[in-house]
């Protein structure tokens, strides 16, 4: 694998021109997009115009004038599409954990009789933590089980079965198809977290027929840091719908002022406070820019993009372990190695201009975004793994302190 | 009262160049910044700062670099001295309504045996709903009791009483004092919404002996549309402190990534998701700006503006009914009158450029954030009410709808 490869490659990515709608630093190889989307070129412009125009102008008119008040369906209806989900199905509001706390509640509702929370080992932390709030208040139990495991821990206690699609520091994906019907064969509900797949990793909701889903507006979504997430509640569920979180924007008649509170409409009614404004708008932006490219184009060049990497890594580095998945179908838009020295190895690719991650304890973690990864970054960032690890270039005291975010 | 006693009171006003610091647009009398505060000037250059460099050009890093990660913190420090509290009781995040559930479940947890919520009938809407998600899971009981009914509704059933302390509609304040000491004595603990004070109305938490707070950050702190919230729990409580929305934000070491929930200390476990950091920049230009004029001589202000336009109004209406209390120091920084045309004025009012809002079913209400708001203006707007009421200027079709969002 050499230089000119990549370039070709490049030359024939159809996408190639997405790259420039994307406002990347000059010399650097971003491969962490897995974890903080890029900035879309459009963003500042249209977050300059809803702060000078509908804020500083319209001020509180632009709640109708601006039609901020129905921006989280409108969003949640663009990212809809890239998940197999209709357009009504889809809410942007809040973030990831607070997203799973309502449906974990809505779940525990629905399934009266049954506590148990199934997930496994090793899921991205805030799912198993959002467990715990529940677990001291009564009304949840949470069983883990490893992935092969899953099916036989499905018994008739079990209210949920809560995973993440794409495994945040392995990179390997669940069957949701398989899955989801032993889930409710068992007689439970299942919510997908779509966090690590949506606008990178093909999702279909409707043909899995997942009940819930939730997901992160700041990664492959590119929303900004921080953005606010999405849920999924499946139509099947939308009249039964019952969720802890009980705000006014999920009340039926906001602006009547009643003391009690009734639901709005189907998935609307996870709404609870006031939405923020800026970072949906900011966020809107990326998701358009997605939604444009569309999801299956960006899946190919993932796959591309992941297997070029390896190659390039497996030749050059033939010892270093592959944690991922070696068969591209069975994996998200990210490749993992493990060295006991990732931490620092991690450090030494940033002061080269080459970002990744690095996950506690020992694994190197690099992210492809379809949409504004080149073949070339691709090449330059194995190029400059396999310089680190072969000449121990991490071995500096600078490269072993460990940042206070990882 | 005339204009120029108006302009006479805005030469003498110390708080006169703080107007230059809004970016308000010409020809509107803005006295609705109790709902969403107007924009300073200093915002759109920070977002750009934050947007432009921070994510595009930071990207990841900026977690650690531009100190991200301690945001919540930082700003929670300074609304702090707003509110009479200390720097590290006071942490930035979610909604109001979020920042409820968490709190309401912290004082469930903290009085076993115990599951009632006291609050008053027509408190904001959002703190009456948010008992609901948790009346359904079967932890809460909502009793709700006349301002005059309260003490008397103390039994050793109540496991917090959660009130306004400025009433959204009426204005009137509660005695935090008073009321605070009541519940404490009959063990209950006490949660105040100060969603109406922060910014524009002196509290003092410490004072009260105040064991839990919320409030908004896009009223009086001018934070922009649906900025985040923040939250206060009393320093004796950061130990035992155990709140249901257990997220990876709020756990003691985020970023070791294990399977157990193990609370950060103090008021940072109130955090659950990612922050939203585009939000909560554009707050701290708000905190940053209402800190430095100091919420004293806001307070000053304020009483003399809603002064002057009870005055103007009184004698240009000596019908229209005032519902907020006569006294300046009983009531926010806010005036509301009664009207059966209340929602038609209030549109007649806004096609002039004089903006106001309407309460469902008739209450036409004025707010004055004392940071921006003039006496001209006030004089313009009572000068404006008087002549629709006077000529029935209200009396057009296109006043009589109702807009989606009030």
């Amino acid at each position: 694998m050499t230089l000119e490869d990549a370039r070709r490659l490049d030359a024939a990515d159809p996408l190639r021109d997405y790259r420039e709608r994307f406002d990347l630093p000059e010399g650097v190889v971003y491969l962490d997009g897995n974890s903080l989307g890029a900035l879309p070129k459009d963003t500042p412009a249209r977050l300059e115009q809803v702060v000078r125009g509908e804020w500083g102008n319209g001020l509180i008119r632009s709640w109708n004038d601006a039609d901020w008040i129905t921006l989280p369906q409108r969003v949640g209806a663009k990212i809809a599409p890239l998940i197999g989900a209709e357009a009504d199905e889809v809410i942007v509001c809040d973030s990831v954990s607070v997203n799973l706390f309502k449906l974990i509640g809505a779940a525990l509702n629905m399934r009266p009789g049954r506590k148990v929370i199934l997930s496994e080992p090793g899921n991205f932390p805030t799912d198993l933590y959002m467990i715990a709030g529940l677990e001291a208040q009564g009304l949840a139990e949470r069983r883990l089980a490893a992935p092969g495991d899953l099916e036989a821990a499905l018994d008739g206690d079990v209210a949920l079965l809560m995973l993440t699609h794409v495994h945040y520091k392995a990179g390997r994906t669940h069957d949701m198809v398989r899955l989801t019907r032993a889930a409710q064969d068992a007689g439970a509900l299942v919510l997908w977290d779509l966090s690590h797949s949506g606008g990178a990793v093909p999702v279909d909701l409707a043909a899995c027929n997942a009940d819930f889903a939730v997901g992160c507006g700041y990664k492959y979504l590119n929303g900004g840091p921080g953005a606010p997430a999405y849920a999924y509640v499946a139509k099947r569920h939308h009249a039964a719908l019952s969720q802890p979180l009980t705000g006014w924007m999920g009340h039926a008649a906001p602006f009547a002022f009643t003391d009690d509170y009734a639901p709005a409409p189907g998935a609307s009614r996870l709404l609870a406070g006031t939405p923020g404004i800026l970072g949906i708008a900011a966020l809107e932006v990326g998701v358009d820019l997605i939604a444009e490219i569309g999801i299956n184009r960006l899946a190919a060049k993932s796959r591309a993009l992941s297997e070029f990497f390896r190659k390039c890594a497996a030749e050059k580095l033939p010892d270093l372990e592959l944690v991922s998945p070696l068969d591209p179908l069975a994996r998200g838009s990210q490749l993992s190695f493990r060295h006991t020295q990732a931490n620092a190895i991690c450090q030494a690719l940033i002061a080269r201009g080459i970002i990744g991650d690095f996950r506690d304890p020992d694994i190197l973690r690099f992210g492809f975004a379809p949409a504004y990864v080149s073949f070339e970054d691709v090449f330059l960032a194995a190029e400059g793994l396999a310089d680190i690890i072969s000449t121990r270039a991490w071995d500096k005291p600078e490269f072993q302190q460990r940042a206070a975010v990882t």
